[in-house]
């Protein structure tokens, strides 16, 4: 009965810290535990031992609240000393007792860019008219980083050109991604187009830091199991549709109608060739609301997020 | 048309800057403009002229992906000084060109808290299982912030206790804030409880710097115009299902139902007294993926992410 001892002294101290706190505070707070204090130990022992830690953490987050309200600054550093002793007692406690994390470890593994030789992937969704396209370029140029976007591919495309050099032309590994891809996600195999994007997106990958915006980058490399970053970026409709009306000059109806058939363009795109739900939140990392921070606030918010890329290595290797 | 030859000027600067990399480079990577000369000239001109930033970023980008692969060192800051000095070219054409900024200069301003006495909120809404409450508890205590969430102004309703002191007790701000949600929401005037805790909600961000989960904080205090900082925290649900099983010792149906109907009770709360779509991205200014960074992964990202609060000040000052 080990534990049940060990949390029947916890509840004493936490019960006794209530007290000293209530005793050294000239407060109209009062205390947490009000009743008789039989009962008091009785109600903490048991949430200790039915690891109601919900409970437990709103009662010392309540002594805690108010052991702020202490004026004399050494009493308050000796009843913070008394807290902290008991949260670490708390936590001691069998494993149950500490929440269980909700870290998927398979997925942070996806952010150790040392995997990689040290390449350094940010894949940046957008709405239209967030300026997520803008944001990134802007991060790019600063970061000193290739920068990749739906023009760029389709540009390179067009001109039948290798978007980097080193690039693989045709060929090779197309045929394992080909059958990888049709196995793992029954795409339809007509669709060419995006397969040799796929692979141009994970040859780049694999071959130099960078920052690729949209087309799927993200859904990718997670597939592919190449180390990134995923970020999307979003705003308020409104604000995408005045932004809209400012960029292409257009009458507020038409510039909504537009706003409205890209994000249905690129929500198709993305759920037709991955599966899942795009501006999904649990898709990416992160999601950010650029109409809080504006273009050059999001790319400062980013740069102090994300790990920069470690060019002075890259650079002193070539 | 001063434009015109303005445009016409920085369409040969860009020709030439091609031609230049292409000519210091041994690449395969070739030459962004690889039609006859006059063709490419009117096509550039055409496309500041006609604001067609997207095309001419990608193809500046090209460029610049180029320039990278220049090996002379001197060559390559030569060219890049070049490139740069046609991106402030092109960025002092008439603001049409430049890219409309997307921030909300009103939900901008509620991030300045020195219009509230350099009181920092956080508001945290969060999935059931994303570990949302825990990261902000630990959050609060790392930053020495008075922490508030549902457990907590349900005990003290419970006890009848004011939450911290100086709390008005009744009466006083209540009657207007009733009258301004009823007139603003066309909420259902029988539901006092909510009108309380949205008192409740205004007086504490006015008295203090503190982190709220849940309870429609964050769209409270928007309401109200109090400068706070409002953050998701969500994960995959078979995340949220794995935790909650170990948490509450569950197996995983009654896990997956559980998280369900804690879900659909979040979400139907949120949207009753605010009329908006709870973990909507773009109702918040952040969302995080906690299953990506673990429980004191966020934490550190959030400590890194956001301004932090003007502690010192703030103690100096009592």
């Amino acid at each position: 009965m080990e534990t049940e001892w060990t949390a029947r002294e916890i509840a004493e101290k936490i019960y006794a810290l209530d007290e000293a706190v209530y005793r050294s505070l000239d407060s109209t707070l009062g205390r947490v535990y009000t009743q008789e204090r039989e009962s008091c130990l009785l109600a903490i022992t048991d949430h200790i031992q039915r690891r109601k830690i919900h409970i437990l953490r709103s009662e010392m987050t309540l002594i805690l609240n108010m052991i702020r309200t202490v004026e004399n600054r050494s009493v308050q550093a000796q009843l913070l000393d008394e807290f902290d002793a008991v949260m670490e007692q708390l936590a001691q406690l069998p494993p149950e007792l500490t929440p269980a994390d909700i870290l998927d470890r398979e997925l942070a593994d996806l952010k150790d860019f040392s995997q990689n030789g040290n390449r350094w992937i940010l894949c940046v969704g957008r709405e239209f008219g967030s300026a997520g396209t803008e944001i990134a370029f802007r991060l790019a140029r600063r970061l000193d980083l290739a920068f990749y976007d739906k023009e760029i591919f389709e540009l390179a495309q067009k001109q039948e050109r290798p978007l980097w050099d080193g690039a693989q032309t045709g060929g090779g590994r197309k045929g394992t991604i080909l059958r990888e891809l049709s196995q793992n996600h029954g795409l339809p195999s007509r669709d060419a187009a995006f397969f040799t994007l796929s692979e141009q997106i994970q040859d780049l990958a694999r071959s130099k830091s960078c920052v690729i915006v949209g087309r799927c980058g993200d859904a990718i490399l997670r597939q592919s199991r190449i180390p990134h970053i995923s970020v999307f970026i979003e705003a308020p409709f409104p604000l995408r549709v005045k932004r809209t009306m400012e960029m292409k000059r257009l009458p507020y109806r038409e510039a909504s109608r537009y706003v409205k058939k890209m994000d249905r363009q690129h929500r198709d795109y993305y759920h037709a060739y991955t599966g899942k739900r795009w501006g999904g939140p649990t898709n990416y990392d992160l999601c950010i609301n650029s109409a809080i921070f504006g273009i050059e606030g999001t790319v400062e918010l980013l740069c102090k997020l994300l790990p920069l890329p470690p060019k002075v290595e890259e650079k002193s290797g070539e």
